[in-house]
């Protein structure tokens, strides 16, 4: 069997096969079916070294545009092979063709948006920010803001569910701003990452440095990092808080940016009636968040408000159209399957233990959906991480509890609960802050008052808020896709973090610089802010 | 002798008197006469909860221009009572009436400038960032970003050298943004800070809950923290380290902000002449910046670059202006005096050992200053925490070695070191980022190619560069000089941290969320932007 090698100080390195070097088997989880091994690396300080003084270096000598160019003919590059690598998305990730277009292509949908975006920052050597204020009202010093690349390495640790966008959007970012790229993907589903960074590599057009690919485990890597260097990581909150409290990150007060699970709630608002465009968009939205990819989206929607008058409406829609897909639950690579299986089998065994513990609280029940469920679409009986979709449901007085366990714990599957209020916009925001900070969170209403107070009250808890109106119901997108236009992250539970959204994704791999001076001064070295 | 109580939940509180209850004395610095006592406050929980629960709403039930008057009101308040703070901070801080003044009116300048930015930010619940974005061309879905108050407290945990304008400086910020204010002034310093937070609370002019104070030791206040709330420290980079580690914030990824050590430089450039008034104004900026509040600001000058060939010329200009303020050290109360006192009998024992490390490596030694010295104008024969102005300077091959002690030991005193370099804008670079990043170096050239090479080159490791050149020399300001217009923070060594520097200093209090809808939807929520 292959064994997949990281490529680090500009070679495609094996892993070691010393004493207590541990490989992983990399399996098929509709299947079981070995696909590939990954083991470890070492020698992680040289690795860094030759991203901060090699790879830095070449892409600071290019201009931003260069830089942009390089996203650009990547995006394209990447394109080309699209067809490959939705194969190798629905053999190792369990994604159905769907699911892996939707990783896929939003890879390339990240380079090509901040390639657009580099067209817009000009072609010197920092970003000017705003204009020259000057510091008091008799004196012609002034201050102006530059951000400036970082010159140390971005540092990427990515999650399971999406090897593609995880890993290329977030470089896309890191090498628009000027910082080289040490990636390491997920191990479970590495198979899709290692072979993009094969054409990465491959194609010629990231210089040397610039970007490097670890497989397997993290090993001591953190360690060599300093004031200079980032690391941002997408996965749970126990892994994220290893990494935020890690020694060595603190001493140097090293820029670390963490996203990590979230309860997301959809909020369906009090003039939301049956029949309208706008209810049956709640229902295709709760159902396209809760099986695509079968539910292993950090975007995900875990907790449904409704009001209580709409409840029974809302159940009977979406249990409805949940049969159905639990209908077509399992093997992606075969035609008509719907939904896939978990990547993993502890990823089953967690997602199991997790509906339990959401049923241990009393006034949680299951709507519909068998967690032991063993048979699915073209699967031998008992092979398979599968997970039929769940809908749980919670009593009034358990939603508005804020110890409740629906507010606390995230099951990474196509789970969700409905959660009846009382249709005001107060016990909404709540409801929603009971969850101690979510990446999204989406609204359904066409009342201006209501949407209103819905951004002033649930804001501060959201990385995003959806607001969806009938209006808009035929063009509106569900809410777990995250483009790169918008923020993606969120405060406290969802990691504290911030990425894409425009410039403000760079601002990660950037320092911000007050350049304070004479105006002349400043005009002279800046020129005029465009 | 008075006991200084603190401010929570609404009332005076004295300090607990139970066992295990430290006091703590405070000192005239310059003469060693008690002053006053601090205490522990306990029940910190419920000056958090009183902070969320009622400092919060009140704040956010204000506009942003009724904050943005707030502010206003405040600096004029403080204002009619500079003279007896000014008194309050010669007697408590060992200021002279000059460092006074830089504290007092920069608190004030502070509120001022945050007043004049609210009247850009308009009157909603929020702020809007940006302009609304198509998330693809053929769609009508716009993305947009909007900023919003957090919904917990702002714990200030501020540093003895700037009493006045840390705590108010912090808390200005923070009130505009809409976030309330638990304030923890160092305790060596604080009953200027006590003071000021008795004229805030009778002022009638800050919501009950959105200011309380804190006196004496910070006890189990992070325990009580979440997703919400911010804490903001400025210190020592240990303690700034156990706060970022600290496992309860870590768990819940509140936000931190940490201002800390940092061994600014100044970089004179290959053109400066003797006689020039460039060469004139590096002189009255490195004394400035050495003995203004006795060295112990963290935005004072630690390391002075300078090319070989004006090395000596530079040395015999600071030595007379040193000898000057050397002859004019002792009690600040006394007319003529130029510099007082370090803050405590610890500063002046950390200070001495501090010079004492940096002499321990080869090719450093002492050009003026005695550590020793133990008589000083108008103070009794050993009493007061005096240390006189210490110039120290190294070899070329010992200003270039990364691992020299210069580079990575800050001595918050009267205490900097002349290093001289080659020339060249690449060799002041890599002195510069020896020193791990700073909150501020100032480079003095009239050469445009030099200066846009040291933006580029140094900004990296900087919270603010400041340029001078021959031009503005007669107007510029010393660097140490903090405005609320540039951002300061710096980072690596320097914390990490930003704060100030206009709307950007809002973001520390602000969730920044993407608001996702349709083109006509987000104009009926928003308008226009101005």
């Amino acid at each position: 069997m292959r064994t997949l090698p990281s490529y680090l100080v500009g070679t495609w390195q094996q892993p070691q096969t010393g004493e207590g070097d541990r490989r992983a088997e990399l399996l098929n989880p509709a299947t079981e079916a070995p696909l590939a091994v990954v083991g470890a690396a070492r020698e992680l300080d040289r690795a860094v070294a030759h991203g901060r003084d090699v790879g830095g270096p070449a892409l600071r000598a290019m201009t931003i545009a260069a830089r942009g160019e390089m996203l650009q003919k990547l995006a394209k590059k990447l394109h080309e092979h699209r067809e490959e690598l939705i194969e190798i998305a629905i053999a190792s990730g369990g994604n159905t063709r769907g699911d892996a277009k939707f990783d896929i292509d939003g890879a390339t949908g990240v380079l090509a948006a901040y390639a657009r975006l580099a067209r817009e920052l000009g072609d010197d050597p920092w970003i000017v920010e705003d204009e020259a204020a000057p510091i008091m009202r008799t004196s012609k010093i002034r201050v102006q803001h530059v951000l400036l690349p970082l010159r140390g390495v971005a540092v990427h640790i990515n999650a399971f569910n999406f090897p593609a966008w995880g890993m290329v959007g977030k470089a896309a970012v890191a090498w628009l701003a000027g910082v080289p790229v040490l990636s390491k993907p997920a191990t479970s589903t590495s198979l899709l990452a290692h072979r993009i960074a094969e054409l990465i590599v491959a194609s010629g057009l990231v210089p040397e440095g610039a970007f490097q690919l670890l497989m397997g485990s993290a090993g001591d890597l953190l360690d060599h990092l300093g004031a200079q260097d980032v690391v941002a990581f997408t996965g749970s909150a126990g892994v994220g808080a290893l990494i935020r409290g890690h020694a060595k990150l603190v001493a140097h007060n090293t820029r670390v940016n963490i996203e990590a699970d979230s309860l997301n709630a959809v909020v369906v608002g009090p003039d939301v009636e049956e029949g309208s465009e706008l209810f049956d968009l709640v229902v295709r939205d709760c159902v396209i968040e809760m099986t695509q990819k079968a539910g292993q989206k950090c975007t995900a929607t875990r907790r449904i408000l409704v009001p209580q008058e709409r409840l029974e409406e809302l159940r009977s829609a979406l249990v409805e159209r949940l049969d159905e897909v639990a209908g077509r639950t399992g093997d992606p690579a075969s035609k008509g399957v719907r939904m896939g299986p978990l990547a993993t089998a502890q990823q089953l065994a967690d997602a199991r233990e997790g509906v339990a513990r959401l049923l241990a609280d009393d006034g949680v029940s299951i709507v519909r959906g068998d967690p032991a469920r063993a048979e699915f679409t073209d699967v031998p009986a008992g092979k398979g991480y599968f997970f039929e979709p769940i809908l749980l449901e919670a009593t009034p007085e358990r939603a508005a509890d804020p110890g409740a366990s629906v507010h606390a714990l995230e099951v990474f599957g196509p789970v969700s609960t409905l959660l009846p209020y009382d249709g005001s916009v107060e016990q909404a925001a709540a409801l929603v802050a009971h969850g101690g900070g979510s990446l999204v969170t989406t609204v359904y209403s066409d009342s201006r008052k209501f949407t209103a107070g819905a951004v002033a009250a649930l804001g501060p808890f959201l990385g995003r808020l959806v607001l969806a109106d009938e209006k808009h119901a035929g063009g509106s997108m569900a809410p777990g896709c995250v483009f790169p236009q918008g923020n993606h992250g969120g405060p406290g539970r969802a990691g504290g973090g911030a990425e894409l959204g425009g410039l403000g994704g760079l601002r990660l791999y950037l320092q911000r610089t007050a350049i304070q001076g004479g105006a002349g001064q400043l005009a002279r070295v800046f020129g005029k802010k465009k």
